[in-house]
Formats: structure tokens, C-alpha cells, sequence
């Protein structure tokens, strides 16, 4: 079973997909060569990914995606950034945490270097609270706790699957509003990290995001997006909105918040758009379909929860775009893929 | 109709309930001495409570309440501050700010005073966001969007209700808390405002809140506590309970976070075990009574809702205690009392 302290050395892997060599490891050295890294790297797989030196890593390119997936390898974009699911996939570790390639290590207001990887590990770590709001954020920080009239029966929580980190410098923002707004940062720093209450959706951004892949990662499938597909910058969203109708199914925790990474440079607003577009349309009939979303007291594991979910999003989301019918396809080829490089450990 | 900047200086009133001199109010005289106090004088009523120079008030002790609603003053708690909705009720503004005496000025980090009137109005002047959450929280303050993935449709928000105000040094901890935790002292300031998402329940505390009375006020009432009654320290908890339930239904939102008072000193836990306690016991079954609560179509006022309220919780909390029904009771006395004072504007 898992430690019950950090740093999870040997429980935890790093998925970074790319397209470049990874310069941007050299800033964390010290946080994150103690652990081991899963490189996923997009794009044209005869190009030579440089990884600094010291490093304890294995990397797939889309020829290695290919060859293990074989035919089930379509349920893995190529050409976007989505392509990370498949270190998931790959990894054998308790935990996972991904990070961009274009994302720094921040300071604190104090100055000090923040060790986001840690502050990731103490919010899986330690139990998460969506079913009443605290007011003083995460009861299980030091210096706080449950407030008055907190229910007592709810203190105990339930186990956090996903911790969701934020982005001092450029904001995760679309492309209409980086149009609107291009010479907006993000220098606020809020010391706080909290539990999205059940029933609530949120905007889920896979730039700086660790998750306990024992419990939510059959469904931490990101969908497909870039190359052929109509439709990009929604991955990560679909697997936020996919991730927490289930953990409110199966009692399980989403946190959000603190650790905050330096994320350097905005993408090209114009690009994006051109990526998002449908989405922006979509994304009307999509959110109102994961609110009201349920599953059935059948689907126990987050494999059944996937499926059960994919057979409704064909059926709901079928008739907005055809695309929908075909991502529901790729969720069950992404189960029969998970299933087969994950088969279920003898207890 | 209202102003659409702040000070909002006629707009609205500072509701303090007290048993004491206001020697407090001199720290806040830069902040408060603009505006209108209506001071609630709690406990024997011929005790004389001296309020420094300078400062607009009316106060009302227990005779002027009882000669003001006659026989419905039955609905106003005494030795209690609980007491303290009777100012809610008699003011004639827009907005409300209520305050405990033992609440002092706090200083953010850089060490500037915290003008915690004008962020509560800051809070009510702009929309709340409940039907989906923003990760870099309320998307309205300066420096700060809707991220990616938050559905255009939903950017509109809804109007704000209620602000809801956090304190630094001594939290708002329950008494087995306290016990345990005698030394606790709350010295994280979190630089943050967010909805509290539809849907979700929190515990309100009374120390340090506003509200817009025109949207909610009949719905603010902090219930049956203190002289006479088997509970105390829950009024603020009732009143969140039934406010949040009625916000949800009228689509009106509740915000939690900045600004923060410094809360000078922690009351007696002993005492408030005594007053607690049967309020752990019977919170098991409020919450999730209120969790539950719908309310009908017919309910398009806040007073209507609040009376199909009171006819649940006699209903489905008479069962727990008789003291439910009794409390039921005084909610429509407390719906008569108000249509009283306040008879409906005409347009």
C-alpha cells in the first residue's frame, strides 16, 4: 500500500508531453530528478528529444504509441498536447503528475522557490471535503480546520483523487479573452487550496495537475483532439468534466489551488481560436449534459463509470457533432487499452 | 435604484448587536463614521451603552423591540445576539453590514488596514458565479477572467446576495474545537473571493457579513437562540442554511472569502459547549434536511420561500425536537413582522 508521508519516490511518475528538448528540467532539478519520468513526445517521432543529463526517464514517441497500442493506438491524439494521457497509461505508479514543458517553477510571496510537486503529494495526501463547504478552505492545512457548524459527521472526508495546481504569470484563459485581454498576468497569489463541492464542475487544466491513479485514472483520458480532429485545447476539459462526475459518484475528492508553477508564455491567441471554436459553441450543450449526468448504482469502478458515461455521451452528445460518436468509441477503446496494460493486481 | 459605485453611503446600514460600551467602533471610525449604525442593545435594557462621538446610530434595547412588534416580538431572541436580525429588519437601506464588537481591524500582509466595509461592497456590487466554478476564483476583481472552459453562456453571472466575511487571529471554532485547540490562531490570509457554488451548503458565520436586504433580507433571520431556548451560537448557521437554500432557488449568488476582520478574543468554550451542544447532535439531521430542501415554482419572493421553508422544517425537523416547531412558528411570525415594517414599495 502507499506511504503515508511524501515524497512517494517510488510511488509517483512525471508525465510531460513534447515536442522539444526539455531545457525546462534543468529549473527543476532539484524537485523532480529524484523521480522517475514518462516523456511522451508528439509529433514527428524521427526527431530527437534532448533530456538533460542525470535524468531517470523513459520516452514514447508515436512509433513506440503504435506499436503497443497496436490497433487501439486511435484513441491517442496525435498532434496535441492530449498525446499525455498515454504516460498514464503506460505508468505503473500509484500517483502521477503532469506538467507542460512551458511551466517554471514560481516563487511565493515570501520569495521561495515553490516545490509544486510536494504541495501536489500533501493534497493527495490527505482527504478532501465536497460534501459542505469549509470556510477557511482545507480543513486539513496546518493552522486551520473545520469551522463552527462544520457537521461533524462529514469531517472525516473521503479519499482525494485529483489535485488541480494553478499558474502564476500567464493565465489559462481562451482565445477570446487573450484576444480581449493580451497583456493580462496572473500575479495573484492565493494561499489556499480547496475542495470543489459535489455537483459542481470546473475547468480542469492539465498543465499542472497530479492525480492518484489507483483511484480516477481509467478515467483521466484526454480525449481526442489535434490532428484530424475538429476540435483542440478541449482535452483536459473533457477529462475535468469526465473525472468529476465520476469522483462525485464513487465518493471520491477533487481539490484545486495551491501549488502554482511559472507558466512562461502565452500560446498564439489566433491559433488557438481557430482550435477552440467548435468547442466554445459545444461546450453550451456539453456542460449542461455532465450536470445532469448520473450513473447507476452498477457502476462501481471507474472503469464501469467510464463506460456507462461513454454510452451516454454517444447517445446525448451524438446528436450535437458526429465527433461526439466517435470520441464515445475512442472512451471505450482507451478502457480496453488501460485494461490491457493495467490487468487488475491479484489482492 | 442603487448607486453603481461604492461608498454607498446612503444606502446602507451597520447593524451591531452589543451588550457593552462600543469603545470597539474608535478603530473603526475612519471606515464606519460615514454611514448610519442601527445598534441592538441585548441584555437589560436599562443599562446604558455609550457610543464614541461622532457617529450616526439609533439604538434599540429590549423594551423599544418588544413596544415596536408588540406580541411578535416573540421572534426575536434575547441574551443573544441573535437579537441582531431586529436591526435587519427596521433599517430601510439597500444593504446591510453586521459586525461583532470584539472585531477589530485587520492588516493584509503588506500591513495596510483592511477597509472590510468596502470590500463586502465590492463583494455585492458584482455578479456571483454558481452554476460553475472558476479556478482563479471571483473572475470579476482586477487581474482576474473567467478561465478556459467556462461556458460563455454562464459569464453573466447572477446577482450577488450575500458577502460573507473571514477572520484573522481567532477562528470561528466550534466548542470541542476550541477545546482541543486552545491556541489556534488563524494568520493565513487568503487573497480571495469566490462563489459559493449552487447546490452546496456552508456554515455562515454572523461575524462579519453583508447582504443586499432588498434581494434576501426577509430570508436573514438568525432564529430562536438564547434566553428561554435549549440552543444558542446556531443563529448565524440557521440563518446560512435557509439563505443558501432560497439563493439557490431565486438564482441569486453567495459569495466567501475577503474581506477579513481581526477577531480579538475567543468566547468561553465551556459556555459555548453548553450552547452547542445540542446543535451537534440535531446539525446531523439539518443538513442534510436542507440538502435536500426544494422549493416550489409558486415561490417567487423571497418571503414566500422563506414560509414554504418554515413548513418543512415544522414538517420534517418537528420530528427531531419539538423545538423545531416552535421555531417554524417564529419564522412566519418573524415573514408578519417584516411585511409590517416594510410594506412593499410601490414602483
Amino acid at each position: 500500500m502507499a506511504a503515508a508521508a511524501p515524497p512517494l519516490k517510488d510511488e509517483l511518475d512525471i508525465v510531460i508531453p513534447t515536442i522539444r528538448n526539455l531545457d525546462f528540467l534543468e529549473m527543476w532539478r532539484p524537485f523532480f530528478q529524484p523521480y522517475h519520468l514518462i516523456i511522451v513526445q508528439d509529433g514527428d517521432p524521427s526527431k530527437t528529444i534532448k533530456v538533460p543529463d542525470g535524468f531517470d526517464y523513459e520516452l514514447y514517441n508515436r512509433d513506440d504509441i503504435n506499436k503497443i497500442l497496436g490497433p487501439r493506438s486511435s484513441c491517442i491524439s496525435f498532434k496535441d498536447s492530449a498525446c499525455r494521457c498515454f504516460g498514464y497509461m503506460v505508468s505503473k505508479k500509484k500517483y502521477i503528475f503532469t506538467i507542460d514543458d512551458d511551466c517554471f517553477v514560481a516563487n511565493d510571496p515570501s520569495g521561495k522557490q515553490i516545490n509544486a510537486l510536494e504541495q501536489h503529494i500533501k493534497n493527495l495526501l490527505c482527504p478532501s471535503t465536497p460534501l459542505f463547504f469549509n470556510t477557511l478552505y482545507d480543513p486539513f492545512r496546518e493552522g486551520a480546520d473545520f469551522v463552527r457548524g462544520y457537521p461533524f459527521s462529514l469531517r472525516e472526508g473521503v479519499p482525494t483523487a485529483v489535485s488541480h495546481g494553478l499558474w502564476l504569470n500567464i493565465p489559462d484563459y481562451d482565445a477570446p479573452t487573450q484576444l480581449v485581454k493580451p497583456r493580462e498576468r496572473n500575479s495573484r497569489y492565493v494561499d489556499a487550496v480547496l475542495t470543489i463541492p459535489k455537483g459542481t464542475l470546473f475547468p480542469m487544466c492539465g498543465m499542472n495537475l497530479a492525480f492518484d491513479r489507483d483511484l480516477i485514472g481509467p478515467a483521466m483520458y484526454f480525449g481526442l483532439m489535434g490532428d484530424g480532429q475538429p476540435i483542440g485545447r478541449y482535452d483536459d476539459m473533457w477529462a475535468g468534466w469526465c473525472i468529476k462526475v465520476i469522483c462525485d459518484h464513487l465518493g471520491l475528492g477533487v481539490k484545486t489551488g495551491l501549488p502554482y508553477i511559472w507558466h512562461s508564455k502565452a500560446s498564439n491567441p489566433f491559433v488557438n481560436l481557430k482550435k477552440e471554436y467548435k468547442g466554445i459553441f459545444w461546450q453550451e450543450e456539453i456542460i449542461p449534459f455532465f450536470q445532469s449526468a448520473t450513473l447507476s448504482k452498477d457502476s462501481t469502478t471507474v472503469q464501469k463509470c467510464y463506460l456507462e458515461l461513454s454510452k451516454q455521451v454517444e447517445e446525448k452528445l451524438g446528436k450535437v457533432d458526429p465527433y461526439f460518436v466517435k470520441l464515445a468509441d475512442a472512451m471505450e477503446t482507451w478502457i480496453q487499452a488501460w485494461d490491457e496494460l493495467n490487468p487488475t493486481k491479484a489482492n
